[in-house]
Parts: structure tokens; sequence; C-alpha cells
């Protein structure tokens, strides 16, 4: 919209934008055979790598290719018959042949005064975003495999060094692979070892309790080690921990040293 | 760049889409006092939240606000005075008081009709990319952190259990963590336990030799157990993991044992 300005002042300044907005932008006319393209900004140009020249009057499935989705074309393809707005994101291809994703628009436009309806295409390169989502996605598994090291240490004794930040999905993932190896190894004690905790808040302590809770049913008794003189202060708002009455260690080493005692005993 | 199409078409064709290219667009005229937005998009309307009438003939600084980088809006400032196209990334605020990251290009442009140069203003909420790479940044720092839980067992004697998958960033952590608590704790073993690895690759053979090459410097026996059969095969293409002759077990349960026998005699 526009502040008092003459109609040609507006005309020039929105050319002036259109091929500074960073996405490429097309027009297609529906009513020329094979929807060819009627227009295309400089976006478009150096997104896809193609002159004008090269492109005008041509269909739009040339950026297509071998990995381009069938279902997703077919998707445009529906779109644009039905004369109905059209959001896909569909593997597109460069005149140099390599690959980008494209956040595809399409909207049907009827120009007042042509009279006609025609198509708007709005492409976005968003492949950095998707290899963005993809690395998120591997190290997010990544976290998973790793967070819960149990290492078997002698026959009924496993230790579990606690490393790292929780939260609701991290416990659960703890709890599950904890329950998976105790119930296989059938395990006399599980040392929880808390050196490498530097600080106990509720999501440590909900982890503590949960994990004391699930052993229990097992029959597998929880081993606290690690713990720090701070804990003591920083665990007080959890009224129930004390009532766990739970063993604990300074160390690893201390605790097996009395564990292998009550197991020979 | 358009088609043989007539003027006015042309003019109706970028006027329909300047709507639709799913960034903001605003254009303002620095012959004026202050620098007002003399247009803005729809798009600009839909990110910020304001309509255009209440926002036209105003400068666009009422999107800053407390967490607006002065640095950046210095940056913008120097750019305008001098004619200069200008890119940043800004804190700014919609009209309901909420924060967005808006990615901003700003470009001189001389408008041949006018005589004049006006600035082309085009916005990004680019909200969800910098919480992505936000969370990759966390996720990253957690797999850093996951990735060596050295457990001490006994006097002189830890266990690093080898979980999730390696490359060279991973590997260098680990000899970082490794080299760091050997110094600490003067330990005569460390066990590395791979009954989580399932298969013998490149990335785990060089992992093993520089880490028996850093132990080695430090007088730390490297011990290896939960070795598969199946690795033997796996490991023939690194020809010099025999010579290495490293102690190696099932478990670390036969680890411990041994060793305990050992460092008894």
């Amino acid at each position: 919209m526009f502040a008092r300005l003459e109609e040609i002042q507006q005309n020039e300044f929105i050319k002036a934008a259109i091929d500074r907005v960073g996405t490429g932008v097309v027009i297609t006319d529906p009513e020329q055979e094979d929807n060819p393209m009627v227009y295309c900004n400089k976006g478009f140009q150096e997104m896809t790598g193609y002159e004008a020249e090269e492109i005008l009057s041509r269909n739009c499935r040339f950026l297509q290719g071998e990995e381009t989705n069938s279902v997703d074309v077919e998707r445009i393809r529906n779109g644009l018959e039905k004369r109905e707005t059209v959001h896909v994101e569909l593997k597109n291809y460069r005149k140099d042949g390599s690959m980008f994703w494209n956040e595809l628009h399409i909207f049907p436009v009827h120009i007042e005064q042509m009279d006609q309806v025609y198509f708007v295409g709005v492409q976005k390169d968003v492949t950095y975003r998707r290899e963005q989502e993809e690395l998120l996605g591997h190290y997010l598994s990544e976290v998973k495999r790793l967070s819960t090291p149990i290492v078997p240490i002698q026959d009924s004794i496993s230790v579990l060094p606690l490393v790292g930040t929780f939260d609701d999905d991290r416990l659960h993932q703890m709890l599950e692979t904890v329950s998976h190896h105790v119930k296989e190894s059938k395990e006399d004690y599980l040392i929880l070892d808390m050196s490498a905790v530097y600080s106990y808040d509720e999501a440590v302590h909900m982890g503590i309790y949960q994990m004391n809770q699930l052993l229990d049913l097992m029959g597998t008794k929880l081993v606290i080690t690690g713990i720090k003189p701070t804990f003591a202060i920083q665990s007080a708002p959890y009224a129930d921990f004390g009532e766990l009455s739970l063993q604990t260690y300074a160390t690893v080493k201390q605790a097996l040293e009395t564990l292998r005692h009550e197991i020979n005993n």
C-alpha cells in the first residue's frame, strides 16, 4: 500500500523492489497452451542459474529432475487444474544440474485489466533449513544413543555414569534402556554415578526417584555414588529424597568394595 | 523480465505478485524528513501485525524494542547515510509486542523517473531458523559432553564404554577428555569397552590406534573389551592393528578379574 503517490511512481517502486525480495517469482498464463511462464524476476534467475531469455514461454517443469517426488508434481498439477493455491516442498534442479529444495507457493490471481486468472509462483530455496533439520535429527538420535552408557562391572553389578543435562525425553530414554538391561542381565545392583553432575535440580531428582521405583519393581538395588556436599542443600526442596533410603558412597570404588563384601557374605 | 507483454499488463502482474512473495517489502524516501516509509506490501503487514494506515509516513524504527542490538541499529544508520547496501539480522517487535528475528536487507535504488535514490527494505522472519541453530548448538555440546563417560572402577583402573558413531570431532574430544582424566588420576589401565559398537570401520580403528598412542606416552595401558567375532574380518584392511599387541577380553568383568590379579602380584 502506498502513501499518496502517483500511479506511475508506484509502478517504478514495485518494479525496483520485486527483483530484490530474495525469493523467486514467476507468473504463468494458463490460457496459453502448456501454461507457459510469462514473467520471472531476477531472484528466480539467480536461484536457478537460468537467464530469463532461455526459460520465458516454457512450462516450469524444466526445474524437475531425477529425485523430484512425483506425488508433489501431481499435487501441483491438480492445484493448477482446480485453480487452487498450492504449497509443496520439492527437489528441483539448477541449470548446472545441482539440486536444491524448493518451497513452492502457487497462487491463482485474477488480473482485472485482462479479466483472466494467472498463476503467481513464489520459490524459496530452503536447502539450508532442510540440512539443519536433518542434522538436528542426527544429533538428537546420537544424544539418545549416548545417554545411557551402562557398564557391566562384574556379575550382578553395573555402573551407569550420569552425564549431560536432563529433560523428560532423556529420562524416558534412560529408563527404557535401564529396564531393558536389567531384565536381560538380572543385576543385583545398579550404581548410578553422579561424579559428572554439577548441580542437583528437580530434573535430576525426578530421574533418581523414577529410576529407584523402576529398579525396585525389578528386584535390583539402586546405589548412588559421586554425590557432592552441595547436593545436600540443593536437594532440600525435594522433600522425599531422604525417604528413599538409598545406599550412597563417595566413589564407585568405595561402593564396589562394600558391595563385593555384601555379595560374598 | 517479461515475455512480450504490454507495459500496463506488466504492472498489474507485479502488483499482484509483490503481495505474495512471502517477505516484507517497504520503500522509504530519504529526501523527506526522518526517511519515512512510502510503501509497504501485505507481507510486511502480516509479519509485523500493523495495518499500512498506521505506519505509512513513519520511520521504520517502530519495529525496534528492548532487546534490539544497538550495534545493528548503528550499522543501519551508517548504511543509510552512505547510501550503501545493508544486511543485518536483528530482534524486532510486532504490534502485539512479540519478538521476531528479522533478516533485513536494505538496497539504495535509483528511480529514474523521479531521478532520486530511495531505499528498498526486505524483511524476512528467520525466528524458526535461529531456533533450529540454537537447538543444534545445544545438542552438539550435549553430544560432546556425553561422548566420553569415563568410570573409575577401582584404584588404577577406569572403564570407557564406546557408544554412538565416530568422526574426527568426536575422536578429538574423546582423546582430550581421556588425556585429562589419565593425567589427573594416573591410571595403570584404561579399559575401552566396545560391547555397544556394532561394526568395526576405519573411524573406530583410528580411534583405538590414537588412543593407544596417547596412553602409551602417559604410561597407561589400553585394554580392549567387548570385541565381536566379526571384528576380526572387518578390521583386516587396517594392517597394523595386530602390531599394537593390545590386551583384549570378551567382557569388562573378565578383564577386571585378570587385571586385579596382575596388580596384586
